[in-house]
């Protein structure tokens, strides 16, 4: 499974997946589920993957053949006008791939269901989040709803709920995705290190952040355990309360 | 959908569930998913249930008329000579149910599937706590993994991860179960309030807990509240934590 979360605040996007891949409980991998493209001061553009991972991998490759290549005419996510046309493009490609390998799939029984989350801001345009669906239709995050998550969504949820909002600080949405993804690891296997974390202010059209957290990372162990001693303590103290 | 969750902790047992069943976003109704039997002082159980909600309250009502009926051999609830043979009697009804509903609902694309939590403790016994699945199988708790969960299970998962083992004290576990009800209730619609409470003392047979939590349970209130700000509180302090 995956855990995948995008937050869209005011002061800038922030991106978090986590890297394990399974074909059941025997077949555990790791692969990168975020992927990243920029013209510095430009644009730039971050894309997270969840679903069928052939699926994924195949628009990936054809996203990136399309700038290799370079055809005059052909648009691309560096050349697109807008943030909506590269999620246009991203649809269409998935729509393509979906079309080619989706009946085969499901000959076999299998999913071809494949979700990406896109975050970016290109020169000229607003800061921009969209979930894009298989089908290649797409949604995107408003100031009501400021965040998209993908696959185990659930055990990381509470917090998001109670704690972000378009207002949130940047600093304060990179600790919020963190310990999101730290309870979604420590409830569900299929959710693991390492993590990817992308962060991206308003305005630069550059990466403010662009890291890998590793398994031994100790500002991430710091944090998860501080929170945790914490939250017992906060439990602890709710013994105050008549229930 | 519903949110069941049930605690075997050494000082007894904590059973709390929602009250919202679904058909579809525009089928919303309450309905009691915690029933309880007891002979003071002999034996006091508690079954929780969940799925398809024809089934479970066949099986209700069938374990019920076993009661009433009181007839020479049947092993009712009250008469089994060990919360085992309660569990398995319980089974036994339900893969009864299944056999008699299950075909016609699965050729409708309807599912039969249910499962319960049982709780109690039987005088000369020591506390149990089932988790029976449709088949009519089940598994039992213990020391290791003290609680079981139906349902919307994720949203509330995490807390119980890091607060709830079996040396858990009944306040807190109740607590506890509380806490993750709020977190599910926030999060998902399909779990909702009232909720149904029993909390059970070893070697009690007794309820020392049985009440219903309504929605302007000021308690319920105060609880959530204090948590959730302390919550806040706690994520706010984690801006001194470096990542």
């Amino acid at each position: 499974m995956t855990y995948c979360v995008g937050l869209r605040l005011n002061e800038g996007l922030v991106l978090l997946s986590d890297t394990r891949t399974n074909a059941g409980l025997d077949n555990i991998a790791t692969y990168r589920k975020m992927f990243s493209w920029s013209v510095p001061g430009e644009r730039v553009l971050t894309l997270l993957t969840a679903g069928n991972l052939a699926v994924t991998q195949a628009v990936i490759s054809r996203l990136q053949e399309d700038i290799d290549e370079n055809i005059d005419g052909t648009v691309t996510l560096l050349t697109a006008p807008s943030m909506f046309a590269v999620a246009e493009r991203i649809g269409f490609v998935l729509q393509d791939v979906q079309q080619r390998y989706g009946p085969g799939l499901a000959a076999r029984g299998e999913s071809s269901d494949a979700t990406l989350i896109l975050a970016g801001q290109r020169k000229g345009g607003p800061l921009r989040l969209y979930m894009i669906y298989s089908a290649g239709n797409f949604i995107e995050a408003t100031d009501d709803t400021p965040f998209f998550q993908m696959g185990e969504f659930k055990y990381g949820r509470p917090l998001l709920d109670r704690v972000v909002n378009v207002e949130t600080s940047l600093a304060d949405g990179v600790t919020a995705v963190l310990l999101s993804m730290a309870s979604t690891i420590r409830s569900n296997l299929s959710v693991g290190m390492p993590l990817d974390l992308a962060v991206i202010r308003e305005g630069t059209f550059d990466f403010d952040q662009y890291r890998r957290i590793e398994q031994q990372d100790q500002n991430f162990f710091n944090l998860t355990n501080a929170f945790s001693e914490a939250l017992t303590q906060v439990f602890q103290d709710m013994r105050a309360i008549k229930v």
